[in-house]
Parts: C-alpha cells; sequence; structure tokens
C-alpha cells in the first residue's frame, strides 16, 4: 500500500490538471495492476474526470455551475468567508472529494479523452492537500 | 480485507454526522495505511463529504436540493411512494451511494473540516445499511 | 489484483442495466470479501447505482437531466459534436465515471433495489469501454 501527500497551489476558481502529478505517483508506487485513489482534504475544492482536449469544456462546465449554484444567493446562511463561501461546499459534493482509477501496466488507465483536475471553488488561490493511495 | 454492516435509523429527511461510527470500524480493522470504503445499500439516502463545523452548511445544502430537486413535481411519473419518492433517487444519484477515503496512521485521513454524513432524503425516517470494507 | 475491460455498445442517451455483466466480472475474479471498482473510459458516458425495478425512476432522471442540463444551449461554446457534446460532459462529471461496490460472499453486495446503469449521455450509439477491478 503506496502513499504519499501532494500539495498543490490553485489559483483561484477553476481546474488544475493535475493528471501529470497522479501519474507520476502511480510509477513511485510501483503498482502494475490495481486502484488508485485520489482525495482532497477540503470541502470547498473538489477532483474531477474531464475532457482534457479543449479548455472551453471546462469554461462552459464553470458557467453551468455559475449558473445552477450562484455566488452570493440571499437564501444562503452560511456566508461567514464571503458570497463563494457556501457555493463552494454545495459544488464540492455534487462533484465529489474522492475519486479511484484503475491502474493498468503500471498507470492510471484513463482514456483518451480523461484528464484529472483539482477543481477549486473559492475566488481566491488555496494550498489543497491531496492524498495519492496506490493499491 | 474488514468489512462490516452498520445499522443506522435516521430520523427523516436531512444529514446524520457517521464520522465517529466510520473511524471506530476502521479503528477495529487494525488496519493502518490503506483504504475505507462506505457503501450505503439503498437509493434514496446517500454518503457525503460536508464542512463539519457550522450546521447552516447542511441546512444550505438541504435547500439547494430542495429548490433543484423539488418534491411533487407533477412532471415525475414515478410516485409510488409519495412526492419525495422521485427526488430522493436523484438526490441520492448526484450525490452518491459509495465513498472512499484513504486511510492514514489507523484512521480515515479526514480534513480537519471534514465530516462523513448519511445523507437521508425520504421524509420519514428509515432503517439504513451501511456497509464499510477497510483494506 | 483482478482486472478486465467489458465493451459495451449503448443504443444511444439513456441506461443500459450492467449489474449482471459486473455480477459475472466478480465471480471470475473468486474474490470473496473486498472492492469492486467500475470505471468508464470516456468523457460522455457515466456509470450510476438506480433503482431497479420501475422503469419510470430512470424516464424521469433522464428528464431532469434534461431540463437542468439543457441541450444546445447557446452559452456553450464547446459543440463541435453537436448540440449533445457539452451537455454529455456535464452530465457524466454530476453522476461519475468510477464507482466503488463492496463484495461480500462473492458478489457485489447491492441493495434489493440497487442497480448498476451504464448512463450514455449522447444521442447517438457508442462502444464504451468498462474497466472492472476486483481487490
Amino acid at each position: 500500500m503506496f502513499q504519499e501527500t501532494l500539495e498543490i497551489n490553485t489559483r483561484g476558481r477553476g481546474t488544475l490538471d493535475i493528471t501529470r502529478a497522479i501519474q507520476e505517483a502511480v510509477a513511485r508506487s510501483g503498482t502494475a495492476t490495481g486502484l488508485c485513489h485520489v482525495f482532497v482534504q477540503h470541502t470547498s475544492a473538489s477532483l474531477i474526470l474531464c475532457e482534457n482536449a479543449d479548455p472551453d469544456v471546462r469554461h462552459d462546465l464553470e458557467s453551468w455551475f455559475a449558473r445552477e449554484v450562484p455566488d452570493g444567493d440571499p437564501r444562503y446562511r452560511h456566508s461567514l468567508e464571503g458570497p463563494d463561501d457556501m457555493p463552494a461546499h454545495i459544488r464540492s459534493i455534487l462533484t465529489n472529494m474522492d475519486l479511484t482509477l484503475p491502474v493498468s501496466n503500471g498507470r492510471c488507465a484513463l482514456g483518451a479523452w480523461q484528464g484529472v483536475f483539482l477543481y477549486e471553488h473559492r475566488h481566491g488561490g488555496q494550498r489543497r492537500r491531496v492524498i495519492v493511495t496506490v493499491s
């Protein structure tokens, strides 16, 4: 059982491609066939698998969330840290903080168009802890 | 491979903090480093990781779902068990019935603000089966 | 660690019950107690656990997504492959491409009403690769 923690600085709301960092961790684990579990230790950032070729996909995804889980909704009671606080929690729950990938031939067996992205939901950049476990 | 089933009584729609029950199962497993998989054997309750300090977060989350996946929507065909039947299925699919957590130092390595919650989506209290597997 | 790839032809947008195929893979693995991880190697199809008895549930689920993540939304920039292209990515992210199930007594320990469905989000039928890993 291999486990390590990555520390990733985000640049505010949006997606960050962490596919390479995950593949490198899997390579260090020496596992040929198994599972790679990725976990973000926060409640206002999440992990998604997303189309990795056209940046417009992540743009449109962000637009959808901005519309469906709006910042500063007057119905939110929880707004201690600002108008993006509560939406960040809802977005994280809808997109998840855990992700499990199959490992084949020593690598995460992603489809050709699949990338692993850390999705920051706060407007300000944050330092995020991501735990990678390979079994 | 450690596995056990927890039986949890819910008190109707809302979230129930099961973090302690999960941590206790992991302790019983004797696993130091690995993965903890949690699974609810139903289609109208789910498992979420959520901010664990301010109850307003779960209140606002519930408000969001009540608005976006409304009870008694006349467009639902499936309403055998009442107006909360179909929304409970949709909410469960959006928030998931499975959750996998990293285990480090004999405990689920949750972030400081992360709690594990069983999310009941039916209005009436139910007895829910939750399977915990630790590897 | 057991791993195999299933190739599944979808018939366009909608859900396909793959519970039997998953249970058969678990049986071939010979695992009595453990975890079964299912993964779709695409970004416009996903995996859900859903009520397996009344087809109206999947009908109402599809109606919900058709309304909340509409095809041909003029706000989408990414529409290379047609009006169902971007919605398929958003739907897949909301419902997930990975699913982990507990294995007990040599079978996925599903609840009585839980089925595993491959959810095709494109209008045209596609050939989808699903990787099953049992540990």
